[in-house]
């Protein structure tokens, strides 16, 4: 037996060696040897059209179900799309539904077309219909494929029923945690864990088993929304139902874990200041780069420009006081690592779920309050730097009032811009470290230049 | 029946009403009605410790182990310390081992230990072995109870078997979905899914229906790799083995969302240059929230006080040329942009897998032709910007210079630290946005006044 630890290990075979030779015991050891997710798809990323179509030459259901689901859907579509598409089809078939739409999603017309003619007429149209619904809700993601039984049934008629219709199902233990129980219109009235079922007393009644308080997604509900949910109520399956509580199908766990993934990272690359890349980091090219980030950077870039208006406006006074000038990145990088602080925090708070737009009073007074006790801390740091740099006390007291003012000035913002976005539909996670930054550079020097106007001796003249 | 829907609903009843109504049966009907996790954890936090006692003679262990487990370990613990030591212990007993474990973890000595004494010797003992592991290793969120059958069972002998031992175990399907293959001495031998189990045919051995290709982890494996690895590979739960090969129980699929959950919130703060909170934002204080933050603050603080000494080693430039300072916000700001969005890629591409130690040739390569295409469309964005501040030719072209070569090294620190971090075996998430801007702030004045030196021609007798 082998038994596989996920730990980095030199892979004595690579994918050229398995098209070398040319055998699908080649691939099944591949396989075996190359354990490390990430290392099957730099492999698979580096072969050319010709190598893929070779490859799928070698593939059987099994071993090409398993490489397949252990790559990126985008990758899984792109070796696909080099292989021929009879056995592309019928690696299709072999994958489960909601892994197959996920990866068909990612080829476009006519090839996706081509190959949804390739597949049996039943398993085709199941798969046009999930493809059919928004990529973004939660139907789009669903096995369709459930187990069901009626409430009246034994469970010894049920366990036999059960063990009828799985055999045609082609999703594994994924699709049979839960049974669902409906009436003959597919209308849901309970569930009950498979487990239940096959150790209960086989006289028993399905519905005396079944619990029929039920969590459920409607199809069109927010895909992220609906593994958020299945996640925080610790469920292995959630159904989707109709309208009417008819049983559309089931979103699987593992299907839910993928959608999550993929949010928290679209997440944390909006709250970098850059567009979501969409691509896994490594394949990316640097042209994709620059495009997923130059939007941000010139709208910044443009927002920012504003900072050089109001240094200009004040120049009189950095020409009087030129020690003004020592301090202003000084103090707005400040303000812009406080803001940062809030804005990530509260993003991922919001992301999770744990806070919402009606929090957000609580949200605004805890965050005054701590920026009351930062701007007091960071104010007396202030005071040694000025003091140690030589300006005098003067501008030792305007650098520490401005720093406090600064401080209070980006909390607020940073609390405030978040649960705004939410409430007007937008990703609050939009609000960067380098926007709330940039917001606060540009008022952040005004703020300063007009507290220096109000204790500088020098400036009154001015 | 009641379906209920994951939307924000009113709930007619809280649980203020529900301790006056004083029945279980309220607490039935509250769980009901407060569907909303986050409302849950809300309402029983807002509950004084004599509210949390009177709470704790309502729960039975049904509705107590609901209402536990949809909040946090945190905040259960802190509601089973309030209740009657039997009530508590009586609780603890009837969840999940994990689960327990999780919430046991949070509670200090002497009140963990008295709650143990309490408890059967048996179950007292499992847990207690779970509470010696490392908090951060895979063996302290395992479910030690886990199914096993003989490879030499028949199907309907092994069915038999877990029939039996499966009413002993307290975990509900979250520890059937696999059945494990092990010889006498507890050694892993392979894996049968549950449901193989009861569809196959009756007279097949476990040996024959058995998968001998398995994931493992070891106990001391760090629990977000073992969280990692069971999600990748899309498996419900991935057995924890000693050395010896021996399976010690199972990390589940519930506990692994909730391990990577709380490693992104963590990564989350990080990343906005904060120490994780560790306590649901909105439980957190000011005070709490100031100390998170502040020492990081502090750090920058101290490190962008550098800025300070360049500016003022500058400051005859600056009066010399004092348009050079108009720019210094908008230059080191864009040099923290950049740098931000890069960081954040990275560090979500490391923390999800996608990128290693060994990919830091590709990830430097790729980010230096980045930050060319980059740094170019900033100088240009960086000449319209000089132009229209009417600061003249020279200055016009020292700003772009600077932009450009600010990017290019702000691309090369970012690339650089998350890889290195992590082969020093820090967490590369240290590497925030804040971070990046204060270390681009200083040096990337320097390079501004380099450059301004060699352009400007007033600047050429300083």
């Amino acid at each position: 037996m082998s038994i596989r630890q996920p730990t980095v290990e030199h892979s004595t075979i690579d994918m050229r060696q398995v098209l070398g030779l040319g055998t699908p015991k080649a691939i099944d050891l591949w396989l075996d040897v190359v354990t490390d997710l990430p290392d099957r798809a730099h492999e698979l990323a580096a072969l050319s059209k010709a190598e893929l179509a070779r490859l799928g030459q070698l593939l059987d259901n099994a071993n090409g179900v398993e490489l397949l689901e252990s790559v990126d859907h985008q990758l899984a579509a792109q070796a696909l799309r080099a292989m021929d598409p009879m056995v592309a089809a019928s690696l299709i078939d072999a994958l489960d539904t909601d892994h197959a739409a996920d990866i068909l999603r990612e080829l476009k017309e006519p090839k996706r077309e081509a190959l949804l003619m390739l597949l049996p007429l039943e398993r085709a149209k199941v798969l046009r219909s999930l493809l059919s619904w928004p990529e973004d809700s939660a139907a789009a993601h669903m096995v369709p494929e459930t187990l069901t039984v009626r409430p009246d049934m034994t469970v010894s008629e049920a366990v036999a029923s059960v063990r009828d219709h799985a055999s045609g199902l082609r999703s594994d233990s994924r699709t049979t945690a839960y049974v669902y129980v409906t009436d003959a219109d597919s209308h849901l009235l309970g569930v009950v864990a498979f487990r239940a079922l096959v150790l209960a007393n086989r006289v028993q009644r399905v519905s005396d088993l079944m619990t029929d308080d039920l969590i459920v997604v409607s199809p069109l509900t927010d895909k992220e929304l609906a593994a958020q949910t299945l996640m925080s109520h610790n469920l292995m399956a959630v159904p989707v139902v109709d309208g009417d509580n008819r049983l559309l199908g089931i979103l699987a766990e593992d299907e839910a874990i993928d959608i999550a993934e993929e949010e928290a990272t679209e997440d944390a690359e909006r709250q970098g200041g850059s567009a979501p890349l969409e691509v896994p980091y490594l394949r990316a090219s640097p042209w994709l780069l620059w495009r997923k980030r130059v939007v941000w950077l010139l709208v910044l870039f443009a927002a920012e420009a504003y900072t050089g208006t109001v240094l200009r406006a004040f120049s009189e006074e950095m020409e009087a006081v030129v020690a003004l000038a020592f301090f202003i990145p000084l103090l707005i990088g400040t303000g812009g690592n406080t803001g940062t602080q809030i804005a990530t925090t509260l993003v991922r708070a919001m992301a999770t779920g744990q806070v919402r737009f009606r929090d957000m009073p609580a949200v605004l007074a805890k965050e005054l309050s701590t920026g009351v006790l930062v701007g007091i801390t960071m104010a007396s740091a202030a005071v040694v730097r000025a003091w140690t740099l030589g300006v005098g006390p003067e501008v030792t007291v305007t650098v520490s009032l401005s720093v406090a003012a600064i401080v209070l000035w980006s909390s607020l913002v940073a609390a405030f811009l978040p649960p705004v976005l939410k409430k007007l539909r937008a990703d609050p996670a939009i609000v960067s470290g380098p926007m709330i930054a940039t917001i606060v550079d540009g008022t952040g020097l005004m703020i300063y230049f007009m507290i220096a106007h109000m204790t500088l001796s020098q400036l009154q003249g001015l």
